[in-house]
């Protein structure tokens, strides 16, 4: 036995199985759990863990910290079902798109038991899914939101603000609705706009000899806009249904922008375009000051 | 002396500058100028070009391919300028984005003079600009569009392809009208886009708390989806102008797309959404495959 932390991660896709990669070394005891027998072992022999088990129950009881890396609903689902393994004292967090919901549900469920639910949110992720699109920098400079409820203690916060500062990340918290809201607008709305991108640059040409020129007008330029429209699509389908509130939103205020430059491309008042572009331009660089200074 | 064909690039900025680098070594003798006298004699010190002159009338004289590499309106203002300056034979070129124009300007002028114009456009670049953001790399596997006259000989369209294929680029002709209409598509759109949603995503915040946590909320999905919006905004203002009928009917489809997305999680008919979403990501993965078989 081992006086470090133990931590069990639950699920190996791209998120749970890059957590494990980075926590390497961190002066953890990695557990981890998936529901195919093969992938868990694998993940043991290739070091993404240090151990697993065939019993998910056992597994959480030995957790001080939990982290589960699974779709929305789904990390919903295995709340309820093993609301009873923690021991009194354990944290359990997650990496879902969205906190509300789960925050409330993992508060109402763990609370009576002892057992601190804290959301997170680590802000990183790239189109591709699965164990083999998994790497130990993923979370390296990112944000992590995490959404602690009213009851948990300080202590609590602090160790898994500490998790994620040992990954080189910059863990903040924030009120679980508002995090909702505010993801609407830095991130699903551009998941909506960079599928709506790709199927009208590329969706609609006649004929082959059209196909073609239009493969071969798109460049870097498409390929970054548009690369997270290659994302999963029952994952977005999820976020999106879950938030769709907070997403129409979102859209909204991207329909203004977006009226007001084209409006100025419509009246010809191409000073007002650039000017638009120019600030524009100035925002990004004033966000890419930001994540430097992170660095 | 050299039995080499003679190339000129006139413009040093991003794409000058990365012609320059990446014509090294195949075989052509390079000439470059640029309006810095400063400039253009350090382009041959660091190795961008074999030479240079203080008179451009005289650089050009000695081209037997010259291609501008200038903002649209600086070539042709060149054009006009320096029509007299070639010799029978030579062949002018330009990496604009635009080619309408400037293809019926260069054959007017240069058709007379037996000269031949052939447009061109790489689809390459970057958000950055200047000499110092150039890399002998931008232009590999590029498509490459190439607007001949009807006047041009085929042996001059072949030696412009040629250039470009020993860059290892895919050059293909169009007509300069269909280029200008496809690449409103295929990029001007993306870039009015980027600049909506990064003053949509960055843009309104009221105060400096609710700034940092924007900043937070975003990371390498608005990093990339936004990236062209750093691009310089007096070169886009001159493209979209130039190309706003175009470029109108480009953002037509786009809302069209646009639209049906947000209809699909309007009605909560996430079904819908999901489909619509997995479309695009496979119409994206063609387009990858297509750009992998050229690597």
């Amino acid at each position: 036995m081992t006086n470090r932390p133990t931590i069990a991660v639950v699920g190996l896709g791209l998120l749970g199985t890059s957590l494990g990669m980075a926590l390497r070394g961190k002066g953890y005891r990695r557990l981890a759990w998936t529901r195919r027998q093969e992938l868990r072992r694998r993940a043991v022999a290739e070091g993404v863990a240090d151990g697993t088990s065939d019993s998910l129950p056992a597994l959480l009881a030995e957790a001080d910290i939990t982290v589960f890396a699974l779709p929305l609903d789904a990390t919903a689902e295995y709340l309820e079902k093993y609301a009873s393994c923690w021991h009194p004292g354990a944290i359990v967090s997650d990496v879902g798109s969205l906190k509300a919901r789960i925050s409330a549900l993992g508060q109402k469920l763990l609370v009576p038991k002892q057992v601190h639910f804290i959301g997170g949110h680590p802000m990183a992720g790239t189109e591709k899914s699965g164990y083999d699109a998994a790497f130990p920098t993923l979370y390296e400079n990112a944000d992590v939101f995490l959404t602690p409820g009213p009851d948990a203690p300080s202590e609590a916060k602090e160790e898994l603000k500490q998790l994620w500062e040992s990954l080189h990340c910059h863990p903040r918290f924030i009120a679980p609705e508002h995090h909702d809201q505010l993801v609407a607008r830095t991130s699903h709305v551009l998941h909506i706009l960079a599928s709506a991108l790709t199927r009208s640059i590329l969706g609609t040409a006649n004929d082959p000899q059209g196909m073609r020129e239009r493969f071969a007008g798109c460049a870097t330029g498409f390929k970054d806009t548009t690369r997270i429209a290659s994302s999963n699509p029952a994952m977005w389908r999820e976020i999106i249904q879950q938030n769709r509130s907070a997403v129409l939103s979102a859209m909204a205020e991207f329909e203004e922008e977006y009226a007001s430059l084209k409006a100025s491309i419509q009246m010809e008042d191409f000073g007002k375009f650039e000017t638009l572009f120019t600030e524009g331009k100035l925002l990004r660089d004033r966000w890419l000051d930001y994540k430097k200074r992170g660095e």
